[in-house]
């Protein structure tokens, strides 16, 4: 038995061509989402996602500008970009590119982007309304991901045990709640494991659908799967890899060739969720400029 | 076999105590903290929720106040109000008796206060706090008292798995978030059960710790609990019972005769959880108190 592959690559090029149209139905209306991203200090990692996501943007019409920072700037420099970015009509959506930083209070510097502009839906009180089962606002972008890649694959969570390995705020939690929310295409029963979690495997197991986001490279195996079950891998892990030039691979959290033979459906990494990612980031930028507009929202169905 | 009763009353009462302390502690700053009540209509079990709070606070020096709105106001007339009570110095916390009358978007109700002000901690900013990890903000009532019945029981969630029935905004969801926090006294492994789990009792029984906050009598029977657990029932509902005066009980979601057979832990209604609530709102009151006046916060330990 070989799992068949979910492609996340192929579901974001889907919704890539749907944001599309919906920005051309803003542009009739004379309006441009804009995304501001920002980037402090030159991070490898960071640069290269800040580049692929202003590519992204460029790709469905978005209009998207970076503003960098130097790594010693102080929080208070970081904090003075946000406001202006605030109050400037051209951008509906700010990202400050995660993680920044040792020195700044990520939480902090979230906590002063107006929450209508929020990209990444992280700011408090768009986590509030999530946690209180609102879905109208910007949701954070993983997890949104996986949602939707679970629904193009009709795999429909109702009723259905869904394990998530990872209590991230990025990830995890904010999952767990999208995926037990009384709504078509949620209504799951959820289990948080984590660190503490004893006898990892004895929950795993138990997954119809199994979702991994711990950053830990072969954390679940396919021992660990239950026969049939649909598994999200959402790591995004480099590991030496001598038999490649450049030195190493990404991996994600899941050991793929054991788990393919145990689960249903599987996403690989790269090509699975980080595509999502990217994509629910231009759907929130271009649904922030739609309900700036005081237009119809988007839908992704 | 015979399970221990968690006494709710009991902790309560000394979480009160420890309270009437730090309100001293305030006076001698020449802080008085205080409460301002709203109650809409005249539901008799609103009234009397409300009339015991009053009592409450009066009890460990809290200054107490209720404003009462007609049934029949508009959301408008409550979130004036509400605004005059986020700028009276005399109040640090807020509280809308909830169930507001059908008209009422609660919600947007509850989004119109203060943050800093929120004595039930469920506006967005709060509840997205909460999400993230921190628990420095006033903390949900009712979740908050469950934490409180198992510190005080010595009751240690790490490493256990807690299942919870029930996905509201005001227990079951912000319990799964404080249960499952990488914090001392939380660190739990938490199942999160509703009305669309298939086969709850296979959930159930694999509960260490099981929480039921359904809103349902009996919805939890002791065959469904695993020998050992620990219960905690935050129902509270009222059953017809031809042997009382009044003519009803108060039961919880858990049948308590057939599950003492087999927890070693369990709360009782009335007098487990209920109480706790009380005075988990008491102590959100004096720590806004506290905040706002740029004194140490309070800490339950």
């Amino acid at each position: 038995m070989s799992a068949t592959i979910i492609d996340g690559t192929a579901v974001a090029a889907t919704i890539r061509q749907q944001l599309t149209l919906e920005v051309g139905r803003l542009a009739r209306k004379n309006v441009q989402p804009g995304l501001a991203a920002i980037l402090v200090g030159d991070d490898p990692a960071s640069v290269s996602y800040v580049t692929a996501k202003a590519k992204a943007c460029a790709e469905v019409g978005i209009m998207s500008e970076t503003f960098t920072l130097p790594s010693d700037c102080t929080e208070a420099d970081l904090e003075l970009l946000i406001k202006k970015l605030n109050s400037d009509e051209r951008f509906h959506a700010i990202l400050p590119q995660l993680p920044l930083p040792a020195h700044f209070d990520a939480d902090k510097v979230i906590d002063s982007i107006n929450p209508e502009k929020d990209a990444d839906g992280l700011h408090p009180v768009n986590l509030g309304r999530l946690l209180r089962g609102e879905q109208n606002g910007p949701l954070p972008c993983t997890p949104h991901g996986v949602m939707q890649l679970l629904r193009y694959s009709n795999v429909d969570p109702s009723g259905k045990h869904v394990v998530i390995v990872g209590r991230s705020t990025l990830v995890g939690r904010p999952l767990s709640i999208l995926l037990s929310n009384k709504t078509k295409g949620s209504n799951g029963t959820v289990t948080i494991c984590h660190s503490a979690t004893a006898d990892l495997a004895s929950f795993t197991k138990l997954a119809d659908i199994l979702v991994v986001a711990v950053g830990k490279p072969f954390a679940v195996t396919g021992e660990m799967i239950r026969p049939g079950a649909v598994v999200i891998d959402v790591g995004v892990n480099r590991i030496d890899d001598a038999t490649r030039k450049r030195g190493w691979r990404l991996v994600g959290d899941v050991e793929f060739v054991s788990a393919c033979e145990v689960a249903s459906y599987i996403t690989k990494v790269p090509g699975g969720v980080g595509p999502m990612t990217i994509a629910m980031l231009l759907a929130n930028t271009v649904d922030a400029a739609a309900r700036r507009a005081g237009l119809e929202p988007v839908s992704l169905g």
